[in-house]
Order: structure tokens, then C-alpha cells, then sequence
């Protein structure tokens, strides 16, 4: 079985970003990450951009408030960066505490900033397979990991287990406009593994620690690990059970240094294209 | 083999509209049905629309405009209809002249009026599952049909040809929303038989003329047939050849009279709740 890492893929984006930042001439682009509180992984996701924005060579500040900030005032910071010209792109991280109302600030966000694809605008661009929005960067970063490694997506029957709005929705969408046959499957499904085995590419995004098995995959079939789990030994695994699949999958993602890797180098492709778009080039 | 009528749900949704309209306390909702031009197709459609609001009891207006109008006047013309408080909701029949650009038309609509879903803010709701948007009603009214026969949609295996913005995408939502495992395919499937073969619910909205035969229908399979396409004798027919799947599947929707006779009386059910909500009643 071939591993695939998701190092080759951020390599194949980070050439995308050299050539993107050459043509703003100069004007280096600025993330801005809006943090509220200091969960534990909001913060382990937001160390990985900021390294990455910076071996990029791109710019980034993070904006974090206190955990109990009141609905009014988070919107008035956030309408401030949102409008800020200065800050290209918007990386919100998410969920927000319970009392601030998350879906007016998604409403609220400027579409052409908005690189995490959480606007209505950007969501509905995805649905409707419109390139010129963006789409959630973990979703996109599993298409590119595809492409990276050389497997063609046309005519494939992938199967993605999961149904968030953060991989398994969008993520059907981006397949589909590649032209895969795409079955989504979920906690409802009957006969899970059978539906998983057919699959030529399957795409774990349950958020399940190791619930994909060998009994999941196909003869050959392509393994996508998008879950972020941590075992009970404390160590971070994914959805897939690694182990137990190496003679029956002829490739899969490992966590970490899978999917994972690679989301934040598609984040920078979105903010380089962001700032593109804002300046005309 | 059962043949499910399109009447069937259509009575279901009558009672519901009759309601909706008993909670409007006698203000009778009217729908604004705008076209552009005199493609046989759109005067079709809307002569149904008119007939079925005017048998439910609620008011409808058209408003026609001719097929070279500019892009202009019809925004103007647009605009009025969209601002106008006695219109509760919009029907906007398409596609439209190539002069006009559909897209700004689209984002343009009051998301409460937008009664076929066309708006960024509802295909943003269908996506994501929240049911206070309107979705499409063509993709609603296969849900109904399913519901009205008493098919339980959790759980099953449901396969869907075609990947429209009208029917295939959005269908593919709603029955997800509803818990079924889904897969779409389309014209760049692979061995589409075969895939169609394995469904529980098969729904066909290709948009071709009786593309669908018994090589594709599982062994008591429902099978849901959106096409309308026109046969080379100028008959109204389906994707599906009827005659041929009746030994196999367990039952089948006839057309006409099964989907499309559905799709106005869902419209009526959207004026009623839009006016529902602009009333907040």
C-alpha cells in the first residue's frame, strides 16, 4: 500500500502560491484569524496556519477575544476586520460560544474574504459546482490530495462517510463537478461497510476514531482519512484504522501528515486568490 | 406494480394549504408568476400553476414581458414585482432570454418570496439542511410523492440520475436531510445500470427519454420518474420506459400525472407559508 502524504500536495500548492503572490507584485496578502476563547483546538489549528502563512511567505495576524464577549460586541470587532482593507482573507474559527448567534456572523461575512466558505454566497457557489467561490478548505484539500498523488476523479464511484458541512456536503459537491459517482453515507446508513466496500475512493469523515476497518474497503480501492480523533492513549488517529487496512487499500492518507496537512496550504491558495480577485490580477 | 399517482400527494398538500390559509385569517396570498417570452414549455407550466392556485383558493398574477425586453427593463420590471407587498411570493420561469443575466435576477429575489428556491440564501438552507428555506419544488415534490405513498425514506439506499440545479443536487439534499444513504450519478457514470440496479428508491432525472428501463431497476424497487421530455411521436413521456419495469419494480411513478402534478401544488404550499412568515403567523 502506498501512503500518501499530504506533504506532496502542500508542495504542489505552495508552487500555486509563488506563482499567485508574483502577480499581486509585491503587495503581500494578510490572513486575518478570528479566534473567541482558547479551545484547545482552535488554537492547535491556528498555530499550524500561522507556521504556514509564514513558509509561505504570507502575512497573518490572529484577533482573539475572550471567551464570554457578548454577541454585539464580537460583531462589532468582527465588522471591523471584515471591513478592514488590509485583511484579504478571513479564517473564522469555529464554533463560536453559545451566545453569539455564529449564523448572523456567517451572514455577515464579505464572500470575496470569506476562505473557509461559510457564507451563504460561497456555500451556494459549492452546491451549484461555481469555481469562483471557495469552498471549505478541508473539503478542497482532500480533492487536491487526489490530484497530487496522480488518481483520476472522473467516472470514479467515491464514497464519502460523513455529512457536515465542513467535508462530507461540500466535499460531495467538488467530487461531483470532477465528474465522480458520489454516495454519501452517515450514521443512519444500513449495511455501512458493504456501502464503503464498492467504493473505488473512500473518504472517512466521521469523526469516529478508527470505525473504518478492513472490512469498509475494496480490493485496491483508495483510502481518504479526514477525521481529527484523539485515542484513548491520548495520541491523535483518524477515522480510518490504519493498521488494519495496508493489504487490502492500494493507497491511504495517514493522521497525522494526511488531509490534515494540507488544509491550511489550501487556506493560503485561498487567500492568495482572494487578494488576486480584490486587486484585479 | 403499484402506480403512484401524482394526485395522491397533491390532495395530501391541498389540506395543508387549506391550513396555512385558515391561519392567514382571510388575507389570501398571491403568487406572481413572471415570464419573459412564449416558450411553449414556460406557457405549459404556467397554465398548470394558475390552474392549481386558482383551485386552491389562492390568488396568482402574471406578469409577461416580451422576449427582447433588455436587461435593464426587466430588472426595473423586476424589482417592482419583488418590492411589491401584495405579492407574497415569485415564480420565475427559465430559463431566461440570453440578454438578461439570470445570476444577478437570482440574487436579486427577496429569499421570503423566492417560492422555487433560486436565491443564494435557499440553495444555501437546502444544502445545509435547514428546512425555514424553500427549496426547489420539482426536487420537494419527489419527497412528497415518496411521503404520500407511505414510503419510509430513512435508511435507504436511493440512487438519483441526474445532477441538476433544479432536481438532482437539491433532491440529493432533502433525502439526505431525511436519512437516506444517497449516491448521484450522472452522464459521466460508469456502468449507471448497475449502480441504478442496487437502489431501494431510484430517481430518474436525466432528462432523457426513456433512457430508463428494467436493465436499470432493482428487484422491488420504487422508481420515481422527473423526466418530461417529448417522445418521437410528440407524446409526453418520462426518462423511465414504463411498460418495461412494471414486472420488476414494486411500484412507479406514471407521466404524466405522477411527479409534475405534484410540483404546483408544492408551489401553492411555499405562497401559503411565505405568506405565513411575512405575516408571522
Amino acid at each position: 500500500m502506498r501512503i500518501l502524504k499530504g506533504a506532496d500536495a502542500s508542495a504542489a500548492i505552495k508552487i500555486q502560491v509563488a506563482e499567485g503572490l508574483e502577480r499581486l507584485k509585491g503587495k503581500v496578502p494578510k490572513l486575518g484569524i478570528i479566534r473567541v476563547g482558547e479551545r484547545a483546538d482552535d488554537k492547535s489549528y491556528e498555530r499550524g496556519a500561522v507556521k504556514r502563512m509564514e513558509s509561505f511567505g504570507l502575512r497573518v495576524q490572529s484577533y482573539v477575544y475572550p471567551e464570554k464577549i457578548s454577541h454585539e460586541d464580537f460583531e462589532k470587532e468582527f465588522r471591523t476586520i471584515n471591513e478592514d482593507p488590509d485583511v484579504a482573507g478571513i479564517l473564522l474559527l469555529r464554533p463560536l460560544p453559545g451566545q453569539i448567534s455564529e449564523k448572523q456572523i456567517e451572514n455577515m461575512i464579505d464572500p470575496a474574504k470569506d476562505l473557509d466558505g461559510i457564507s451563504p454566497a460561497n456555500i451556494a457557489k459549492v452546491f451549484a459546482g461555481d469555481s469562483t467561490g471557495f469552498a471549505p478548505c478541508t473539503a478542497e484539500a482532500v480533492v487536491e490530495m487526489l490530484k497530487a498523488a496522480g488518481i483520476s476523479i472522473s467516472g470514479k464511484r467515491i464514497t464519502i462517510v460523513g455529512r457536515s458541512m465542513v467535508v462530507g456536503r461540500p466535499l460531495s459537491m467538488l467530487l461531483l463537478q470532477e465528474n465522480a459517482t458520489v454516495t454519501i453515507c452517515h450514521t443512519r446508513t444500513r449495511e455501512l461497510a458493504g456501502a464503503c466496500r464498492s467504493a473505488e475512493i473512500l473518504v472517512a469523515a466521521a469523526g469516529k476514531a478508527g470505525m473504518i476497518d478492513q472490512s469498509f474497503v475494496g480490493k485496491d480501492a483508495v483510502v481518504i482519512d479526514v477525521g481529527i480523533n484523539v485515542d484513548e492513549k491520548g495520541r491523535l488517529c483518524g477515522d480510518v484504522d490504519f493498521d488494519s487496512i495496508t493489504e487490502i487499500a492500494s493507497m491511504a492518507t495517514p493522521v497525522p501528515g494526511g488531509v490534515g496537512a494540507v488544509t491550511t496550504a489550501v487556506l493560503a491558495k485561498h487567500l492568495v486568490r482572494a487578494a488576486g480577485l480584490a486587486q484585479k490580477v
